[in-house]
């Protein structure tokens, strides 16, 4: 049955195979009026594109968004907007002697399993670069947020065992080191940390945060298509994600209720929490305070050390991964987790206009 | 916009609210010929009905489902089954005095401030009582799985601090205490936890855990409707729950590649794993190996300690929540995440019939 | 797959088979504060329930409709409202002669091709009666697009070979005969039509004819979920039905181009069309003019006259249908096309509201 | 709301506009296995381009498709298939002229209305160039349906006045005149007809017809997603379609039950039916006889007479549509009918897979 369409009333198909043509995204539901430019695309682009660093695949790609529809004379128009990227660099030779083999941790076996023969230039579909047209699309309901007056903070929180200290948390320093960290003596542990990893042929995980401002109260459809039910299926829909959580998140677990429970205060005739374990969703629907939220991110499966593994012989055989990969996903995969977020929250917060009749009225009678 | 569906070929429509008239679920989709009876719902019902310990609420509720419509002659047709529970006390009187104050923890406060207004008489949709539509849908899916030889083992992994050890672990130990955990020792040691906390009008939460048998390889459809990612939308979408991990889960952030990866070997003709970090999940998709799922349950929201929050009025005033309300959410929540991952799973083997032309000539040819 | 759920953001789910314990629907996704009783549902159930006439089944159903959920002190809370109808009266006796044949006309034949068998007893899912709960849903839509100004008049256009004259069309007349039909004099004959196709054990078919006043312009999904193309699927739905048309519908087939384009024009500040035969809708989108739509309902299949049929055995047999059936579906279908018109405008109408970000800046940032 | 997807298991969503860059469509949901290449989309591509004839456009593009995914070595991966086609002839200038007038016939004013503005360069999203989507994936679904021994067969049935005589029908002659009529003799007068016509300054219109062949019984899904319903909404949704009928269709209105119901017959152990009024479908669920339908196609609303419209200023003005336009749009669309009924099929024959449990044993028993 067909995956790789996303979204309820703002939807997102994508395609495309990390050496095929080109990869891309339609975007249908975007609203008519939104002032729309390559360069708001490209900008998110570069945030998730290879070579920014020595800790990122060195692969030379341009990454060049071309917007094919939906956009005319600078606005979109509210017909779907086809956004797509072409694969510049197709070295397939690299991969044509693991076609045979299964890589550990990588899809390759399951693939397989499923369809009965894959792409296996460099993963095709299960390959990161699938991402480049959740990204792309991230950037239009970004964008669209932001003129709704709400916004996302995406970094990493850890890699490896280098977490930040909150202490000496600054976002403008999230876009200023390769590692996306907010965090700067952070980020220069971290470095040091895989350039270890990297000596070692090994490669590490980490935690990403995702933060979210503005967002009104009362978005979210009790009881399946719950504000955090939808996100954790955005986010953990993304390749190596193995966990996500909310507020506390696990740490609830060992938690009680006295402390748990955010009370409610007013002040000046508006409602606020005194405390937000809850990461700002109640029963499923925002509360009008900060969404928290974190996915946990395995190391990079690709690893230059000799692994077990079987070919489709069914023979017990070594495998080594040849080619560059990045030691760790954490940095690429921050503005992957904000733009899924971001299609969620917008897609939900349409899915919410419904919910009193006196907002329809407001649309229809006014 | 709707929000009590779930599901793309099975799919359930649940309804009801904690003191309205009943509570159900309409299931459509469910193939023609299963064997099927009220007393197989009623069993997985029983597993959430209060009243079955100390620990949980003794509201007097027998909560017998009956079958309106979908079986016919002791089988399935086919055709929608539509199932209810008749809500016998609603005793309202109870909830009268909170009807205009925001419970701490409850979604009091973001059903106001998305509906306009609710049903507040214990908790109205948002009640945990909602779950027995879920319960009743569950049964059916279950008993499907097993028939296609695939069966789920639920427990509670901890309550509080107290956790199973694995060297204790014996699965016919959780239906025999009421905490549904399979190790005799650690139900003990929680007993006295939740004795002690109940004593100090406090609550705790815990975690879940799930296994996953049979499931063959194949299912889950890159790149939005992975198996991981329906999966963590069906059991992010239990109310309380916080989040949701797969395999080694949030522990994979400090692990490494070398750690995480799981090899393959080749046995009499069979592949399998060396090991199963990845909880049986690669790429989004089964890999045949179990599959293990937890989720963070918080503490009870619901306690009889005064708690800090704001009225309709906008005034700051304190709460205290009377009535008997369980101090642990976990051991009920069981069957729940039980059964939205039995949905889940056979929704997603159902959409996983069509990925290959070799299945469907195989279906319309033979 | 399950096919019994309709509509994107105004969902239903219907259930229930002719002779089982009740039928019902759940509708979710009805917005917040609307004035709903049974009452409202009542009076579109009345409109379609057998014994209305001798044209009608005399089957002494009350046909009583019971809201379970999602109203709260008279109004409805945005969660699920469930409805369900008992069947009192299950003569299953009747029916057991016909559950080894497979009737001329019905889905007796293609329910066992594609379930492997059925609930025999007075079609199952595929009776008629399956539309109360279309109907009961109906009512709903009906009543919320009053309140947005949008009205739906629908009538038998022709029975048989009787056909309404426009120029004798008076809507008050619609309610007072039981045909439901706008014209006395047509009315009048339609009844000596169907004495005499009793008498020859046979029945007939007919058109009904719906429109709608007050639908804004500005409502259909281009490109396929056109405003004529959803509401095509939602009438086709209805058993008996084998044609629809919009506007001058299949009349446009020899029709040009200067007599079916619509001319527009300008007065006082409003544009409106010189005539109207494209039926209100243009590109799939309401153009603010009456919507006109037409279905064909076949002859009810269930006559009394020899007919040749086979039964399970795959032996060719006579059959005649026992008991009463009415001679003409058109009339009971009249409210069964007007609820599924009205479903399909209010979820398009809802739909059409993320069209523009200026209706959305309206309703967040107000 | 998101309009441009259609399909449930086999999924499309298309888009761009008539002087964009380009126009497609994503296939997501084909099975893996297929073999494909530019070449099979080609075929169908074709059978609408322009410049065909002289009542063809003369537009000259050459609407040669690229896939740029979900095809690997000759053969479909499961993946999404991506499919585009440049737009080479982008003579905007024709239409800046009619950018601020609403063409009568046209969806230039329902743009307007819906989405505030639109890209009025040869009606933009609204234009029959948007086809070229459709019939890309309607080629993909006829090859898997052919493969499965399912055939269509697709012809103008009438144009204008003129109607084929079914005692001269050569399904051979079809693809032999311009007007894709399976009897020479109407060819040759709707030829004549056309040349009137387009003197005339005018237009006509016609009907479509669409016999299917092979379709296994059981297909379809009761109550909502019958078969007929969603071809309904399927053909409904390509432009200038007013009206759809099947079998007897409208004659219905005027037929008896015992003309209509067609009776069954037992021959050799197989079961059909003695005549096919209802045209292949019985409850919604294909019966196993030939699948008859037809559309109603509009007169082309770009006629070169003059015509009183309205501009953007509320000025009543007359409007004369220049370049050249074909004067009957029945032949282009024949292909696109086709198109969208495959897709259908394919998409419905998917869904009742998991009607039965004895099939999904089959499955994934074996």
């Amino acid at each position: 049955m067909a995956g790789s369409n996303f979204g309820n009333i703002f939807k997102i198909s994508t395609w495309g195979e990390s050496h095929g043509k080109a990869l891309g995204v339609v975007v249908d539901g975007c609203p008519a009026g939104l002032s729309l430019c390559e360069e708001d695309i490209q900008l998110f682009l570069n945030r998730r594109k290879p070579g920014q660093s020595s800790y990122t695949t060195p692969r030379n790609e341009d990454d060049c968004v071309e917007i094919l529809s939906g956009v005319f004379e600078g606005k979109t128009t509210g017909t779907p907007i086809s956004m797509l990227v072409y694969n510049k660099s197709q070295r397939s030779k690299d991969y044509s002697a693991i076609s045979e083999i299964y890589r550990p941790g990588h899809a390759d076996y399951t693939f397989d399993m499923k369809y009965g023969f894959r792409d296996y230039r460099g993963g095709g579909r299960s390959s990161g670069r699938e991402t480049i047209g959740r990204v792309a699309a991230g950037a239009i309901a970004s964008k669209l947020l932001s003129e709704l007056g709400i916004t996302i903070l995406t970094y990493s929180k850890s890699i490896g065992d280098v977490e930040i200290d909150y202490n000496r948390f600054d976002k403008n320093e999230i876009m200023k080191n390769p590692l996306y960290m907010p965090d700067a003596d952070a980020a220069s542990k971290a470095e040091s940390l895989l350039k270890e990893k990297m000596a070692e042929k090994n490669s590490v995980g980490g935690i990403i945060e995702c933060l979210v401002e503005g967002m009104p109260a009362g978005v979210g459809e009790p009881v399946f298509d719950k504000l955090d039910a939808n996100l954790a299926k955005a986010v953990m829909s993304i390749g190596a994600v193995k966990g996500i959580e909310f507020g506390d998140g696990f740490a609830v677990a060992t938690s009680t209720g006295l402390t748990d429970n955010d009370g409610f205060k007013s002040e000046n005739g508006f409602i606020s929490k005194t405390s937000n374990h809850a990461g700002g969703i109640l029963g499923g629907i925002s509360d009008g305070s900060q969404i928290i939220l974190r996915a946990a991110i395995k190391p990079t499966p690709s690893i230059a050390s000799t692994q077990n593994t079987v070919n489709k012989s069914l023979e017990n055989v070594p495998v080594e991964i040849h080619g560059r990969h990045d030691p760790i996903i954490v940095p690429r995969a921050v503005v992957v987790v904000e733009s899924m977020v971001a299609i969620t929250l917008l897609d939900m917060l349409f899915m919410s206009i419904t919910s009193k009749l006196d907002t329809i009225k407001k649309v229809f009678n006014e």
